[in-house]
């Protein structure tokens, strides 16, 4: 039996959906994989916070109480670029496996962070930064790391599919906006989701992956607004597309119009769904939930397993 | 730089795509993982046969010259049972991973050639063996090994898929089979796809992988015939289905009546689609080319660089 103790970084949304699946799954993974997880430490802002179902002996405030105990490895579930970089680079730092969701602090600092990791000899696992419980990460390193991959189009963002399905049930976009806000598919602030950047962040982890560190020769991004006409038999979604050119690679995020037989336009309220395209494979489809706390935090415990099995 | 010295046993279809792709791929993946890969030995049944683009110096009508050579890893294309069973055996036996994509050995004897793998500490990979360039066992097996798997549907035969979408444009069973023959996505005895064993050898590898070792319960096959009726507005799929339950598992192959807007509905011609639920991640689409020499020759490709990986 392999026992890892674990540490968490952030006990929101994401993290407290983490401890949940932690419970639930611990005695499959006992049975199916020969491993004991253990939540030994949680970095939480405010420890007097009711919390069900979490441990308040395993509250700490102090993110060096986490990062330098005794933990195996560190799942980082607090978002942000600033304090969850300075933890992970410390972690790395320290030859912790590092375990994140954390989308924008990989588009800002993931080329750093990766190299910290292979310094170190350990892993930076980032399975849930895009798409939430959709493996696209896997499929990209492990499934098709066999084949040249040409090109990547995809939804990676729910909030402003959601958004634009609704617009085609005939709200403006300001109505739209508000029922993503009420139903929690979006933020109070849902800028970086109806820009496109949440899009090209992701889209940048994609290409990263599936084209090495290749030059970004030309970059566009676009998002959605009040300006997404309504044509009978066609639907609007907003499209992430990273393909290979020669000598690097280009990225573009744009609304575009799909007819209602194209698969994209079967893409529903806040799902994901990606098209991989590989020289020997062909179209490879994936699709599901892109977010949500469940998924995602399913996601971040199959990169702990990918970590444990790292682990001698 | 590693190098890894690959044995290939068999060069038809698949093996001759493999051969084809490792030549192609090679520098890709000798920069992007700094792996050197080499075609050391090929076991062939007729080596003076003309094949375009193999070297005919590494030709072998002897199995043991393949296995017992200094090879690293053994890719195994023979298919069958019986020779590819005793080969596959005596590679695991002296130590050597294994990558092969049949699944008609692994539902015959899947469980004794893992267990010998396990016991050699080398892995067996079977990517290949399923949906052909479609990640379904990366995404099973890591992208969402955090998750309980409740249930996996899937369209996993390309052939009757093909003989399907045939006989909805007007073509009578016996036709659509004939011309399925004709452009090769049928044997000449196309048995063993029809009656629904392809679907439900696939079945038991995905749900070996996703549930464990549980023992199955119930299993039911049905396969597809004259008897498919022509219904406006809908169209037939066989589908194979592999469910939790109660202290086990339940497999099931059947063909199903699906709305046009249904997703099956979509799944045209050769192609595969698979939905696994998770329990935490929902329902997660994967589609693709099921079958053919190139995608297959990737999943074996992209199998063979896990093993690389694993290999001190």
């Amino acid at each position: 039996m392999k026992r890892v103790r674990i540490g968490l970084l952030g006990c929101g949304t994401v993290g407290g959906g983490f401890v949940r699946l932690v419970e639930r799954e611990r005695s499959r993974i006992r049975d199916r994989y020969n491993v004991e997880l253990n939540l030994a430490r949680i970095l939480v802002r405010d420890s007097s916070k009711e919390r069900p179902g979490v441990d308040r002996a395993l509250l700490t405030t102090s993110a060096l109480d986490v990062i330098d105990r005794d933990c195996d490895l560190i799942v980082e579930a607090i978002g942000g670029v600033h304090s969850a970089g300075t933890f992970v680079r410390r972690a790395l730092a320290r030859k912790r496996s590092v375990v994140t969701a954390n989308k924008a602090l990989l588009a800002a600092a993931g080329g750093e962070l990766f190299r910290a990791a292979s310094r170190n000899r350990v892993s930076l696992g980032f399975e849930a930064s895009v798409c939430g419980g959709v493996p696209v990460i896997a499929a990209l390193r492990r499934g098709l790391a066999g084949d040249t991959i040409e090109r990547i189009t995809g939804i990676l963002n729910g909030t402003s599919n959601y958004v634009l399905c609704r617009m085609e049930e005939g709200l403006s976009f300001t109505d739209a906006v508000a029922r993503a806000q009420e139903l929690g598919f979006a933020e109070r602030d849902a800028t970086l989701d109806l820009s496109g950047e949440d899009s090209a962040q992701k889209l940048r982890i994609l290409a990263n992956v599936a084209f090495g560190d290749g030059e970004v020769r030309k970059a566009s991004v676009c998002g959605i607004g009040g300006d997404v006409r309504h044509v009978r038999g066609t639907v609007v979604r907003l499209i992430a597309e990273a393909r290979r050119v020669a000598g690097g690679v280009e990225l573009c995020v744009e609304p575009r119009r799909f007819t209602y037989d194209h698969p994209f336009a079967r893409v529903r309220d806040e799902q994901n769904a990606v098209v991989i395209r590989g020289r020997a494979v062909g179209d490879v489809w994936l699709g599901g939930a892109g977010a949500g706390a469940s998924p995602t935090a399913a996601a971040l415990l199959s990169d702990v397993l990918e970590c444990v099995r790292d682990l001698t």
